[in-house]
């Protein structure tokens, strides 16, 4: 099958793709028609597609994600490639193709990336910390193995909630060995926690955020986390004025930093100073990476980056 | 005995008055000597006082808040008025003088306050909004009946905190009427639970705060009642889920408005609004009475006010 | 007459409604053909809606705003609905509906409403400032009864601003009780002219908001409410810099509160705290109700609100 | 007589002196003493002063601004100088010294000054603005040749706004010839009354602002010099809508740009945005001037200057 | 030749015009076909124009800037006016017109303009500063001649950027008689070189910027200037260190003021703070002129300017 | 000897300690003293001392930093213990005593740490930017081994530019390991070279910060490393334009981040973008270790700290 990044322009393909989003627009003029705007992915990439003849059925059919069968023809519009459909339709079990060949995904397999939380869960010293965690874990579920971790910001693909904490794990682990004087459990804990809710947070399928649930919006996954911790403490018989519970749920709420980007208090123990850059430095170096990786060529542009203050980066060309 | 705001330049006082801070200061020089630098207060207002001869005794004798007899000289010092003590102990039970006549406190009794507040508790139609509410006022115990609302914003005084609620409690009965879509159980109950936490946030005696606790600097009294709430509501056996938590849940954590103010969460309910709004206008408001009442004399303006952006006001003569 | 909110995909209407804007627009492509773009409106709500065969004589008959007569069929747009119109014509007096019947409107009649401005103005004790509001009023003279009190945050609609200062007028009659210390008589004047000179400042017509004028942009509404009362005093033979005329100016100078808001002057007296104070819940909170009663269904939400720092609101379902 | 900067520590010094600011202070310790807190000047710059045996008399002999001769010493305190007086009593006609010839004042005499400001007010061809402007000079009367343009941030000495103001005339003829689509007249006379109203702002005498006044608190001097035109303008028999007189307004209210600066309204006419950068240009190379002048040896650094956003300028040696 | 500024709707046009921008878009629909989107231009102004029936080698024929001679109609969209094309072809020598002709200017000649720069910079006295900076002027080259100051704050035409050196060396001129304490040849200095690497940041041509450049983006003008003066000041041997060379970079980088606006140090110099501000008024005053110029007509308004912190500005009838 | 930390009230001390800073200030009343205003200090922390009868020979013999002697009593003012001197002379060599055995110095060698700067230096793979680094390796000498990193946000100590350096290689190891897409030699250069220039900008001693020099203040750090490197760049014959050039001064010139933190440019290469993060990293987890070190005992609070945006940090008694 051809990769969505190698398309060129000219070329007619057939093969099989994600439908990552979906909407019926309609044409100008005297006698406007509907038509499927669609986005066809890979893990390579994306590309805007059209179907241009679409019957009521067609619209009643297809919504994201979901595999589709394409056939179409690359052109160009607006210095940008893109795809026109003359057939499409759904994938089916006798295809032989497994959708999730077809998303985005973390470098590393879901299930090593949940193991590796676990055990560092399973490392953590303080009962009733490492209590509270896996009560948490456990909370989650399966959501843990394939859930993104934002809606686009970063870590924006299947498991990558997973990958962001095992990254920011292997981090803590390197800084607490150059700095002994952070407390570790409570550094791990606070790791794992930190956007756990964001599995409350957001309604995700395939990786793929469609949108903010009712009680993501009312309360954001800060206020959730920390309302978790306070479910499970008193599950344990524990007094929410514990100095553990206390730190644990003051880690959470700070990690943001600044009141304007959601913390309600600011990082006033060394861990929650910790926890907040190194969540910021694996999202944003992450950010920069899927950036580079999907949106630039060698010696070329990125757009300029939400998660970047709205500067573009440059690839490289080799140095 | 004369009040503190009628003391004359020149005039020799005695009598009875709240120590509302001690200080050990030093004066300077080669022969340093320790000094007691303290503020008297009673409800008309306060002055600066010293008494220069401080013993070893002496320092380790007075705190605040205690009832003191006193005798001294009033001067001025730099524009203002000054006390320098030439007698100074506290007040033992035989003088009959109680603490509780000399400290500010709301213009209500207090008994009158929580009884507004706690029928306005009872008025909630709603049984699971009705029930959480009167546990958190039943876990708040005898704290609503003198704590204040804020160390030094707005309704600093004995009972500041429940006088600010049945403020509000007036405005929003008002507002409900005028627009009658807001759901009046949400609100009532929003108001009651909105600053409920600060008991637990702050440590205060006598109306007066002397600092914030350790649970209140790392957690704050927003996401404290947040976890009062999912604790109440949990012992209820109610779905943190369920709409009804979310949205109180999301009235207390939306009160403030803006991030930068303590919210991590914006009003998104028009509840949520209409408490933030109303908190706003009686917290200025009453600073603002505070600040004329204490600090200005008819025709003159109080310093900048931190309340009101830095602002002073003018006290109308009359018009 | 089907109401506009009431428009289901898929029906033929034929009715009168108000159109409330026309725009001239052209197809795209090798001929492209020019099509009035319209929004057409009555009190539950507005639709977009095309007339794609129109001439050269339609383009110069229909303008905003204006009662049309119009056939045609809803249909589904990009998730919303849209009119298509096969016929337009203007209504004409023989039709016997009113255009007034088809606009959005204050839900109290004019008439009540200047009665009960006009008798406030009366209440006020001082005859000085009594005299300078009743000029005031006069001046305006019968835009008072229609203009609204601004384009698009708030009070849009016919009769917007009279029925924004009755408002505002019960929320004072109910404050000045509660806090007797503010003088009844500034605070009653201050909120009839605070937005008063919006009707010089806007350009508007059955309640629609056109544009501001030469004068609303160069001057703006709060320096020109204040040479109103600048040019009433010099009438009455008052001194600019007696206390009265430089504490009315000094309200209206600072309802905005801050300078980046458009006050210069900060609120240095409690009548101009309080003034800002319910000015700003009354414009909000009716921002609120607005938008859920137009915009959002029960369990739905309003777009993101301008007037709510771009935050959208859910309307409950029920509690 | 000795300049102020040229006192050298430990030198002995008989003089007369401006005194310009008298705070009564005290002691510390247990017998507390008052003494007079002092700053004495010339034109060459001001030192501070303490008279440590002041009399019931002495306070209430000397006030701001005063002409006192005075005998001391010089010594220097905390890295810089200070002088001890000894003896000091106010000067007497007899003494033959005049106080003028004591304070800091603009490098051109007042009358030259405002001959300049006349002299371009007369050369406004439009009869309007012409009689407006002369109008309001006619209004400011004898203050125009001494008053300071401000408290502390530039032009703060005797005929400071004037000089100011014929500084920045200079400036808008130069500009004029170089950019000729700007309109001459309505530059001129926005020049001429921009800070005009300063004088009802201020308290000032002797060049030395004492105070804001009551009106300049709650008014502000861009909105004075606003109702300052539609009082001559009503005058006149002008229309208050006529577009010289919206623009002449226009221009004083957005010529501090924003509104975090005090403008209502932000310059939308060429000759608003030409007032407000000639303003800029002559108020911050005029602060630099007096800082480095009074302020900094050659080599040497002024102190942070709060009217160039709290940065301290360098002297230059020579290049 | 027909001026752009002049087109009415309806006119069939002939003509030679600029080629300042072309685009390759599609239209809407089943059957897509590319068209050619142009900005046609000379001095007068600009208008949009398409080109419906683009054959492939016209779409590899035309690029920006070139001289192009067509023919079509002016017709009104979207009350703008727009030009159909039915022919078009790049223009030939044998045409006889010169593409420079058709752009726009700076209203003074090239060869004077530099002439001008290169006479200030041998009026500088200090000998070093005057080879650094004609060392700089050697490196730009031609490009002196022609290149604009920026892509579209101000001074966006052929020669802006000479044009906006000599306006404010005119300026500095008067400045520095004006205030005598300013050191002439490191203001002058400071003036020619503060924007000359934009010749290296801005890729331009005929003086329109079409991108900012590698070095641009990753470096920025006010560095690569400073890099500019050290390689010259190595070149004749001059420490980096000395007070001369660290004044001139410090003039440079300090001219935007303040660090959001790109520089990385403040001024701490009075011939940086009126570098600063005299770049200011040139920049904004020239941005005044060209928008009321090519924006509106008399009586009526520009579009919101970025320059002018989006305000839009009003073109005066006449007084 | 007695270390500083240890210190309590009511003892007598005699020792050696290091006088950090030195002023002379004066007694208050009629007949003012000069005294002595000193902070003495070792590794451990420092503490305020007052020497009162300093005679003129005094106020010519110490200077910071020195090694002194001193016999004095601890003893408390304003609840912070203070330090009273009897006797003081200066540490004469026969006393064996080492004044850098006296100061705060980081944890590791200075030595190893230049060692572990110039293997890191010598591991870079690109002939040209090792090249570069080393050359400004040298032009720092010794210095390197010295220098503090800041005048008290971070790293204000002994050595403390080398050993942030080298911490942040070792973060800079780690993560080129997690991110392979990340060049090494890029960064690595980056972050040798991002402070070197404080040895320029900062005028330090024995690691104490005394003042920013003269071209600290007027260039800065960031622009001078950038002139280092162009001086280097030119020694070896590059092209300043060579990408790898641009790519390492925009990595010096971006580290900063954003402009209002004085960065020119923000970061565009993934390079700078880590340097930032692991600058940020590395700079508050110090500041937040040697604040909780020398200002907090286990289970208190430190002050609130500049480094961290003005929050406290508590001290964990044990989790």
């Amino acid at each position: 099958m051809k990769q969505v990044k190698a398309f060129v322009e000219g070329e007619e393909i057939i093969g099989f793709y994600l439908l990552k989003s979906v909407g019926i627009k309609q044409t100008n003029g005297a006698a406007p028609k509907d038509y499927l705007d669609l986005i066809l992915a890979d893990p390579s990439g994306e590309i805007s597609a059209k179907f241009w003849d679409a019957t009521h059925t067609d619209k009643e059919t297809f919504f994201a994600p979901m595999l589709v069968k394409v056939k179409g023809l690359v052109h160009s519009y607006r210095d940008k490639l893109q795809f026109k459909i003359s057939q499409i339709r759904p994938a089916s079990p006798d295809d032989g193709h497994h959708i999730t060949d077809y998303i985005r995904s973390a470098p590393v397999a879901p299930n090593d990336l949940v193991y590796a939380i676990t055990t560092a869960a399973a490392s953590i010293q303080d009962e009733d910390l490492r209590w509270i965690v896996n009560e948490c874990i456990q909370k989650v579920g399966d959501k843990l193995h394939h859930y993104p971790a934002a809606k686009g910001m970063h870590h924006n693909f299947y498991a990558g909630l997973a990958y962001h904490v095992v990254r920011m794990l292997e981090l803590a682990e390197f800084i607490v060995v150059q700095r002994p004087f952070l407390n570790r459990d409570l550094l791990i804990a606070g790791i794992i926690l930190h956007d756990i809710a964001k599995t409350e947070e957001l309604t995700a399928e395939l990786g793929i955020v469609s949108e903010y649930s009712f009680t993501g919006k009312l309360i954001g996954h800060i206020s959730l986390a920390v309302n978790w911790i306070t479910e499970a403490a008193l599950r344990r018989g524990m007094d929410l004025t514990s100095e553990k519970i206390v730190m644990l749920q003051h880690l959470i709420l700070s990690h943001h930093n600044l009141g304007e980007w959601g913390s309600p208090v600011q990082p006033q123990l060394p861990e929650a100073l910790a926890l907040h850059l190194i969540d910021q430095l694996d999202a944003k170096m992450q950010a920069a990476e899927d950036a580079l990786d999907t949106m630039a060529d060698p010696g070329g542009w990125t757009p300029p980056l939400r998660a970047l203050e709205n500067k573009p980066l440059y690839r490289r060309k080799e140095l």
